[in-house]
C-alpha cells in the first residue's frame, strides 16, 4: 500500500472483516455445550463470524449456560448461529467447501492442508462465494456420508502418535490459518466464473447416478464405492454452474437414448 | 527423493519427532488446572512434549484431578513436566526463546510472528539447541519482567476487535506451527496417485467424443465448442490413470447401450 489517506487502515480492517464473514464453521453432531462455547470464542479472535450447527446432541446447544460461559466475550457469536437439521441445509448455498477428516483418503476429492484450504476459502469469499470448513463430533468426527458431500477434504497435520485434536482446537488452527489468509490478500478480486453451489453439486451426482445405473454401468446393489469415486473425481473441478449443466445434458441424453 | 529405503519414512518421523523434543513450552503463573491439562493436549497433538511451569498458582497444578482430565491421552506430558520457581530457572539452558505476548512492542528485541518463531524454535533444535516458548498467566498475559528476559517475542495476530485467546488455544496454535516447520524440513513425502499422461487423457477426450456423437448428444456438424468445454473442464484436474478408466468405462457403457 502506498497511499497514505489514513482511513486505509479502517478500509483494509472492514475489507478483512467482509471476507471472513462469508466463511462458516459447521459443526456436525456436536455433543458438548462447552466446545460449542470454545469453538465460538475460538473463531471471534480470528474474526470469523458464521457459526452453523448440524443437529447438535442437545437442542439448547447454543443457549446453555455452559455453551455461553466459554464463549465469554463471544456470546453474539452464539446468537447468530443456525441450526440446520442436515449438512445439505448447512452448506446449500455454499461455493465450497471442506471436510475436516483424518480419515477417508480415499473417499473424498482433494486433500488439502490447512493453510491452502484457507487460502481457497478466503479468496471463494473475496469473490462473492460462500464456503464451509466442516467438523465432525468429538468422538466421531465425520462420518463418510458427510464427507464425501463435501468439495474438498482438510486434515490438520498432528503427531502420528497422537492425534487426538480437541474440536475447539481444530476449529481455532482453521481460524487462524483463515486470518492469516485475509492477512495476505491484496485486497478485492476481480469476481470469477459463476461456481456451482452444493445444491447444484448433489443435483448432478443424483442425476448421474440414475444415468449410470440406466446404462447399466453401475450395479444396482453395489455401486457406492464407484459413486464416491466419481464424487472425487469432479470434487477436484471447481465445477461451474455452466459446467454443470452440460454435464446434466449428458445424463439427460443417457436417459433419454436407452434402449 | 530418489532412494526407495522402506524405512526412510520411519527415519524421517524419528527424526521430527527428535526436532520437537527440544522445543519446550513454559507456563508463567497459569492458574487454572483445565488450562494446564488441555496444554498437554494441545502439545501432544503437534509432537511437542517438553512442559514446564513457573511459579503456578496452585502447586498440584500438573497432579490436580482436573488437569489430569482435559489432559485426556496426554498425562504422560504432565508427568514428565518439570515445576520451576523463576523464568531463568525454566529457560536457562535454552539458546532461544520466545515471549508471547500481544503487548510490550517497545519492550522486547524482535518481533515474530507464530510462523517465523516456529521455523526459527526448529532451525535451533536441528542444530543441538533448546528453544522455549513463554506464555503468561490466563489473566495477565506476560509481565513485561518476563517479556524482557526472553530473547525475542512473539505475538498472535488476532481480530483487532477481540483477540481474547485461551491460553491452551495460544499453545495449540504455536505448537502447531512448530510442527508444519519440521514438517517442511526436507524429508520424506509419500508418493501420489499415477496421474495420466498427455496421451492417456487424449485417448479419453477420442472416446467421449465418440460416445456422445452417439448419445445425439454432440451435433456432429457443430460440436467443437462444446468438446472444448469439456476439455477445459476435466483440463482443471490432474486426472489419474484409474480416473480415465472409470470415465472411459462410462463411454464404453454408453456406446454398448445406444439404442
Amino acid at each position: 500500500m502506498t497511499s497514505t489517506d489514513p482511513s486505509e487502515p479502517l478500509h483494509a480492517a472492514e475489507a478483512s472483516a467482509s471476507l471472513l464473514r462469508a466463511v462458516r464453521i459447521v459443526l456436525v453432531n456436536p455433543s458438548h455445550y462447552g466446545n460449542v462455547g470454545s469453538v465460538a470464542r475460538a473463531m471471534k479472535t480470528m474474526g470469523l463470524v458464521d457459526l452453523r450447527l448440524v443437529a447438535p446432541r442437545f437442542a439448547d446447544a447454543l443457549t446453555h449456560p455452559q455453551a455461553i460461559a466459554l464463549a465469554t466475550g463471544a456470546s453474539d457469536i452464539l446468537e447468530s448461529a443456525r441450526m440446520h437439521a442436515t449438512l445439505d441445509e448447512a452448506i446449500g448455498d455454499c461455493e465450497w467447501s471442506a471436510a475436516l477428516t483424518a480419515r477417508a483418503r480415499e473417499l473424498a476429492p482433494a486433500e488439502l492442508a490447512p493453510r491452502a484450504a484457507a487460502q481457497i476459502a478466503v479468496q471463494a469469499s473475496s469473490q462473492g462465494q460462500n464456503a464451509a470448513f466442516v467438523f465432525g463430533s468429538e468422538r466421531y468426527g465425520l462420518d463418510n456420508a458427510s464427507v464425501i458431500r463435501c468439495l474438498s477434504y482438510c486434515t490438520i497435520p498432528t503427531s502420528p502418535t497422537y492425534s487426538s485434536l480437541n474440536l475447539a482446537m481444530a476449529v481455532q488452527l482453521i481460524a487462524y490459518e483463515c486470518h492469516l489468509a485475509v492477512m495476505g490478500q491484496p485486497g478485492a478480486m476481480p469476481p470469477g466464473p459463476t461456481l456451482a453451489t452444493h445444491a447444484e453439486r448433489e443435483l448432478l451426482f443424483a442425476h448421474l447416478e440414475r444415468a449410470l445405473l440406466a446404462l447399466r454401468f453401475l450395479d444396482p446393489e453395489h455401486h457406492t464405492k464407484l459413486m464416491h469415486r466419481l464424487r472425487r473425481l469432479f470434487g477436484k473441478i471447481s465445477l461451474e454452474r455452466d459446467e454443470i449443466n452440460i454435464l446434466r445434458g449428458v445424463c439427460t441424453a443417457i436417459l433419454e437414448n436407452r434402449p
